[in-house]
């Protein structure tokens, strides 16, 4: 492909908004462009890296005997109404009714229409298991789109589905997939982690997600320093007392702490844990949080959903934070949302930072943390605006059970018994989830088993984002002068720098290279532009072909042409008849 | 690919709905499932084909120097404001607002957005030519989808857009996409024709279809039975008495027919220029039809665009029909309607089959058709219920010049002057445009040509339906068994049937066969499944590939494999030694 032809201009400008260097770099080399927020043209040279991409994905899901289907981007509401997500799905579903006044969304996942697709397929046990996918254009309505591909509106998502006749043949399927995804993700040579995550909007009861490692990813991910364990901090687990003592042989035989009598304090204008801890010179952690929330739940009465908000308090060490997805799994909850000031001085009487558990008015159900299962003679807030209460100890407001409720962090023992949780940032690029018959049993995806009864058809579901896995790699290989693509990914594996096209000779001699590698079956982008060699090779290394050949007049005279490994900055000065050859031999490596 | 990996089921039932062959075949063979009106899912037989098909378009894409990019399917709406055509567009046009209460709409056509995508790419003249294409998928809010596939909601378009530094280097561009859709169409052995066409809601001034041929089309084509003349009906020219004499050499020196005197004639109860005829026994060339239209069109007055709708009167001989296509040329209106019977009565006094030229009330203009220019004598209606007014010549209403306003028919002189017209019918599957700059001044796509000029950029656009075209396909080539596809085109080349699964010997020898042929890089879909021989034979002429195999212990104790050519149903019996070799032969013809 000659650079004429794809008519690309790069610049040195990027927009503000561009925080992420990957982001600053695909458009600074015009391989994407923004159109609208979230919404973006994938040009000439990302479309190549989105194909090589999607070729990858392509092979290793056909070794796992899945199949490739088409489905659509406009969707009926009424599937979505038989699963109960049409209300559940949140605003970043994007819905709209046509000319006549039907309802449709925008396909933000794919889990209904697929499922749909195969009921006429499924009729015995003897048709199972299937597995379909699909790489398509997918569409969600971020609230603030941001980071260029990795929080987009619109996108391209690879999603697979598979079906089986039981649990043990769903989890075959589940851990084939999560071995694919390996597959997938060890040949695109990059550096990631899988770990157990949150099911989310999609629910089921099983979920990895796997994650390229990059300081500026979104998600905080939790690794054992001694073993394979490893969660997203969303539902990382923390121990109790009881746990740690069993996995870890911890003694917690200590001498017991003499309870000590309560004692009320001023605090005067203290609403941070920080402030409390400093002006009190008690440590954080001999502090109790008190925070409060909505709990918004649903029922159903009489086959009609009911909706029903109640607010709850949570206990948590002063130096631990709650994680709201836990609070939302542990209390079954469709939301929960922290109680607003106002909320919590109607309700307790006192301001947020002087609340506790000890004569709390009315009836909000008290959780405390695991992390304050070891506490005595603790401090809290006195529900009297500024005005804490010291030595508090359990029986105090009769707390009995611990829960797991805070965000795991850094340092914490791993779950699994072995070794200490180590911190990573990561960019979600793939999800995979065990469904069960959430979807079947709405939706009567049926089949007749071995012995004649109708059950519902076990699912699984499998996304990859394919646009946003173009930039994360970008995030994950690039330096200083622009983007470093591997040879399987990059738009064209040599990129040829002609120094000199007025130059017949050269310009001679560079065609004949250009088509001898293209006949081999090499992509080759020819920088055919009249421009000063800088500026040329500024280009080459922002594009970042991973082999860059040089055609002047000047080399040519001194025996040959420069070849320059993009990622190692290694020259070398390559007889002519021996262009072709070396790269060949390079490309195979 | 085995069978029972894809999963489908075949049914022999379509609904009644599937009115097209094609479209029930597609139905029956699961290449397609319905999921809304106009909406489907593809697939994994159709997603082949399609794929097969984008790689022939592509490989002829870029052959012409076109380069692949990937726009958005959302699209935000001010672009189409910009070029006016956020009005312009109509229902078919689907828009909604977002959750921050932008307008966008479901891309229907990207020229809005690849102008806005090129426009930092064409500072120079140098820059230019550039031309970019896309396979994407489209939205058309149809209001009543049907054929399947012909005329859905959500379809697959290749789209691609031209742009030049003047009208020269368009007209070039132009033509070499011209060709390169020949090439195409050439490489897919579809029978079809090219045909000059209205531009419609694209605009520009110059535009070509590209048909399949087929009965069940729903474009009628004109096409001369003497020369390359060919368009769509929609605008196929007529000829006025002048181009008549002088393109055919006609002798118009008749003698004069003299003029006799008007006679108003009652004609009760009669409405339809069929009745009329019979009437008064008179043939329908002597007869003149006079129709009424609301014409609307758009003026610009100080930079507001103001709506005007008038109606206007036409006239033409009693055997033919306006065209509203060529009214609406003729006229630059954005809209033509037919006045409602009440209208015509508020406007004339008289029923719509009793109105006339001579002696009309109110200001209506009148536009004659050439087919009236000869005619003397000829019969109106008198403006009075149920009488009409005979001897009308036009001086008796002023009646100077004459338009091509009809629709051509099979019979007609050709307008160039070469032979007559024949009728065919068509499916559209390409159409290009030439669209000058219409749309670069509005967005401000514009260059420095050579002598430092600021110049709007100028541009051509070139559809082809990718979804329909499977269709189309499918529409020319079957038989009363089912699909017949092209070897190019084929999911898969080679149908193996597997009759006796459960005989060891026979799956052994099958499986070997099987995996010879992928080896060589055939595609193939072996028939698994425990079902019945004629089961398998039915499903295999249903699916359509060009080479079936069948292994069977019959067949092999007979010495060999079954080859049965789809299209031809030629058998043969290969000893199994031969048949790789044997189906790499078929293959390559």
């Amino acid at each position: 492909m000659r650079w004429t032809n794809i008519g690309i201009v790069t610049t040195k400008e990027v927009p503000a908004e561009a925080e992420l260097i990957s982001h600053q770099l695909l458009l600074r080399a015009a391989y994407i462009k923004k159109i609208s927020q979230g919404i973006f043209v994938y040009g000439h040279l990302a479309l190549k890296v989105i194909r090589n991409l999607e070729s990858i994905i392509r092979e290793e899901m056909e070794k796992a005997n899945a199949v490739e289907i088409f489905m659509p981007m406009v969707q009926p509401a009424d599937l979505w109404k038989t699963t109960g997500r049409w209300n559940k799905m949140g605003d970043t579903m994007l819905r709209f009714k046509n000319r006549t006044q039907q309802e449709f969304c925008l396909g933000p996942t794919h889990e209904e229409v697929v499922t749909e697709y195969i009921k006429p397929f499924i009729k015995s046990y003897k048709n199972l298991p299937l597995n379909f996918y699909q790489i398509q254009t997918k569409y969600r309505d971020e609230i603030r789109p941001r980071f260029g591909l990795m929080r987009g509106r619109e996108f391209i998502m690879k999603d697979a589905y598979s079906f089986d006749i039981n649990l043990e043949q769903a989890q075959k399927s589940y851990y084939d997939m999560y071995k694919t995804y390996q597959n997938i993700f060890n040949r695109l040579g990059v550096v990631y982690r899988v770990v157990q995550a949150d099911t989310g909007d999609i629910g089921g009861s099983q979920s990895h997600e796997f994650h390229l490692l990059a300081d500026s990813g979104e998600d905080m991910l939790l690794v054992s320093d001694a073993s394979d364990f490893a969660a997203n901090s969303e539902i990382c687990k923390t121990l109790s007392t009881k746990e740690r003592q069993k996995l870890f042989k911890e003694n917690f035989n200590k001498e017991e702490v003499k309870k000590l009598k309560q004692k009320l304090v001023e605090t005067p204008n203290i609403k941070s844990i920080a402030d409390l801890s400093k002006f009190l010179s008690i440590k954080e952690d001999q502090l109790v949080k008190t925070l409060f929330f909505n709990i918004k739940t649903e029922k159903t009465v009489k086959k009609e959903t009911q909706e029903c908000i109640e607010p709850v308090v949570i206990l948590v060490r002063g130096d631990y934070d709650v994680n709201p997805y836990k609070l939302k799994n542990l209390l079954k909850a469709t939301e929960v949302e922290l109680l607003s000031e106002k909320e919590v001085i109607a309700l307790t009487g006192a301001n947020p930072g002087s609340c506790g558990p000890v004569n709390l008015k009315g009836q909000a159900k008290i959780y405390a943390d695991f992390s304050v299962e070891e506490l005595v003679n603790y401090t809290v807030g006195a529900n009297k605006t500024d005005y804490h209460m010291q030595n508090v100890n359990h029986s105090d407001f009769s707390c009995k059970e611990f829960f797991d409720l805070r965000w795991a962090v850094a340092g914490d023992l791993s779950p699994d018994g072995k070794g200490k949780l180590v911190e990573y940032r990561g960019i979600e690029a793939g999800h995979i989830f065990y469904l069960g018959t959430t979807y079947s049993e709405k939706l009567k995806a049926e089949f007749l088993d071995s012995n004649g009864k109708t059950c519902p058809v076990e699912m699984g579901c499998y996304g990859m984002g394919v646009s946003r896995l173009m930039q994360a790699i970008v995030e994950q290989s690039h330096d200083e002068d622009g983007m470093i693509w591997p040879m399987a990914l990059a738009p064209y594996k040599v990129h040829i720098c002609l120094l000199d096209p007025k130059d017949e000779q050269v310009s001679k001699i560079c065609e004949e290279v250009y088509q001898a590698l293209i006949s081999e079956g090499v992509s080759v982008l020819l920088d055919d532009r009249k421009e000063r060699p800088g500026f040329k090779f500024k280009d080459a290394d922002l594009l970042g072909m991973p082999l860059r050949l040089t055609f002047g007049a000047r080399s040519l005279k001194e025996g040959g042409v420069e070849l320059v490994e993009r990622k190692t900055h290694d020259k070398k000065l390559l007889p002519v008849n021996t262009v072709v050859k070396t790269i060949l031999e390079k490309i195979k490596l």
